[in-house]
């Protein structure tokens, strides 16, 4: 009964693909016992478990099963790679480096560290939200743990440079952990290229359901459980797995890999033709991230003189998913640190649209939108005081 | 395509009934959104998260929806429970009080906060596994900030005097933590009743899935989160929610509670008939537990010179599942510590088996049980090196 709704909100949550759905249907039906149990029950769940990993494991390029923890998604990893090094090496020292426009997942557990007396160092980003390396390694201490940077932004797609960041801290010693979440299935991603110690990841991104994640740890690296209780996981992450949803995630990755280049390509025609349109449906609105270092599926625009939540509802009454900001925020009411961290003021931040685009998107989708857009920015435009106070400044 | 395996080792997992696969079936062919998201995708995954929440709610009668937290399962909800209580109150005190026959999620739990400076008295059971009140009141010190108490023991099935150990932490102004994981969905179980503080449950006690469990923290309790991030789930627990599964635990929590007096009744049936027919079968076997205060479902014996783990490969090869301990501490190779805490010695704790039915057992897979069991434990007594030398004692 899903209503014909047009999604542009793929980075919420991505539709579940016919195969995934199958295959979590099929774990269902099969009732799978638990992976560690010694009888027949649980060798089944054992060796779909490990089926799994496997394909998602080639997502990431990880060749040590070992090294990849199941989770219950990308906030679970990130507080899993962060606090688990924070503890860990806690002994060395407890500083800890990070950017300006991390996700709340690394930034909320950073604030959470500092209540235990450890100190964070924010490196600020470029106006198109880019950091320079050179800046994360003034900000290495003798007593600097780690580095957490995230691969790429949700709020407005930038990629950082992270290969050149591991350069640095593979030279300085110090760890380093990448929140890939909204990267990984959606660009390639290579854990052994891009020569980090720790990466998050989500099933949600690339079309597998919500709740499960996974997190990389290169062997050898010393991380604290999050948690502890019993053997699963290589005794890294205690706790009955969630079969059917990492069965999906399976599949998932398997389909994201082998459909990438065509994802990327589809995604990018998409946003090039909304880019390309969207002076012609709008004006004074300012495109936010890098052009050249971007999510290809993601196109953040601030609004003047609106505000991006009346949009969404407008839209939503014309049955157009959008976002204003992250999901994960949405109960929040500040202004998105990301886009104040790149320059918007707060009236433009508040004024803001993430669009991404998924598989389910055709051409005319863009054209739906921006008509849509255009009544509803014209409808707020005439009853906002701000266009008033622009106009008679 | 499953196997027809009998299986007895529900502790370890539950199949998943009709009306949990329909539903869950159901969520993941109507892709829901992300609850947190403001538009209609969202809205409709919201309406579903909280429908399953009042269900989960009804189970253990809480009446405040606030007060219950998804999480990932019974480990994640122990572990936000005793690690987010003690992060919480470390300024009042870091001492906590708990038994020494708790899970490993606790027991690790406690293990990793003792590396933290945190101490720990563990409060003996007698030999059926209970423990007695007036200990857990000895054991309270000026600087203890909390008492986690499991309701019933996943090994013996013995259950605790939670309300009377209430009673105490109340008088004595500290938060009880009470992990019920094996006891919700299992046996009636009312948090204001028990006056307990905080409780952890999972979904796969009572024929929902894996990898979803609840945590009830009582209104006012300051608990830190363990999972920091988004503003999901009231601000206790970041990340997307899991929300097939729990979809799959809001219906499964409907049938439990429904169904709760069946169920009991059948169960126990059961284990009488194993009960009064085990001497006819085996000699030499001890009943493990409390037949007083004992989980209806679940009965544990220590057969002599026999290795459980020889017993639990060799009924598997007669399609029929069983356990020797814990599915969480199977690839453990220590004694079970719970049933040394009774006073098992060394080898008849590794010669226990715990079996523990389900609503798929009928009375036949008793008799089918014991016979397989009669030959098991005669084929390995003829071999066994301590038949030998009990013999010649």
């Amino acid at each position: 009964m899903p209503m014909k709704i047009i999604n542009l909100d793929h980075m919420s949550a991505t539709p579940l693909l016919p195969e995934v759905q199958d295959a979590m249907i099929e774990a269902i039906k099969t009732t799978y016992g638990n992976p560690s149990s010694q009888h027949k029950l649980g060798d089944l769940a054992a060796t779909a478990l490990e089926k799994a990993r496997e394909s998602v494991a080639r997502l990431i390029h990880c060749t040590s099963m070992k090294e990849l923890v199941f989770t219950s998604g990308g906030t679970e990893s990130v507080n899993h790679a962060v606090k688990g090094v924070a503890m860990a090496k806690a002994d060395k020292g407890k500083h800890i480096v990070t950017s300006n426009i991390e996700h709340n997942a690394v930034l909320r557990t950073l604030r959470r560290l500092k209540m235990m007396d450890y100190q964070v160092t924010s490196v600020p980003v470029d106006s198109k939200g880019r950091l320079n390396p050179m800046d994360v390694a003034k900000a290495i201490r003798d007593d600097t743990i780690l580095v957490s940077i995230m691969h790429s932004n949700n709020e407005i797609g930038t990629i950082q440079p992270i290969e050149e960041i591991a350069k640095i801290t593979r030279e300085r010693k110090v760890l380093f952990h990448t929140d890939a979440v909204d990267s990984v299935g959606v660009v390639p991603v290579d854990v052994e290229k891009l020569g980090v110690d720790l990466l998050s990841f989500a099933s949600n991104a690339y079309y597998g359901p919500t709740g499960v994640g996974g997190l990389w740890i290169r062997r050898g690296t010393t991380v604290w459980p999050l948690l502890d209780g019993g053997v699963q996981e290589n005794n890294k992450r205690a706790g009955t797995e969630n079969l059917i949803g990492i069965m999906g995630m399976g599949v998932a990755a398997d389909l994201a890999l082998r459909d990438m280049n065509t994802r990327v390509a589809h995604a990018k025609k998409l946003k090039e033709k909304l880019l390309r349109e969207l002076p012609n449906y709008i004006t004074e609105y300012m495109i936010n991230g890098d052009p050249e270092n971007s999510l290809p599926h993601l196109l953040s625009f601030s609004i003047k003189y609106i505000e991006g939540e009346s949009i969404v509802l407008m839209l939503d009454d014309e049955s157009i998913a959008v976002s204003t900001r992250s999901a994960c925020a949405a109960g929040a009411l500040q202004a998105s640190h990301v886009l104040l961290s790149i320059g918007r003021d707060f009236a433009d931040a508040q004024g803001t649209l993430v669009v991404t685009f998924g598989l389910d998107n055709k051409e005319d989708d863009v054209l739906k939108f921006l008509s849509a857009l255009r009544e509803s920015v014209r409808t707020l435009r005439e009853i906002s005081p701000l266009v008033a106070k622009a106009a008679s400044a």
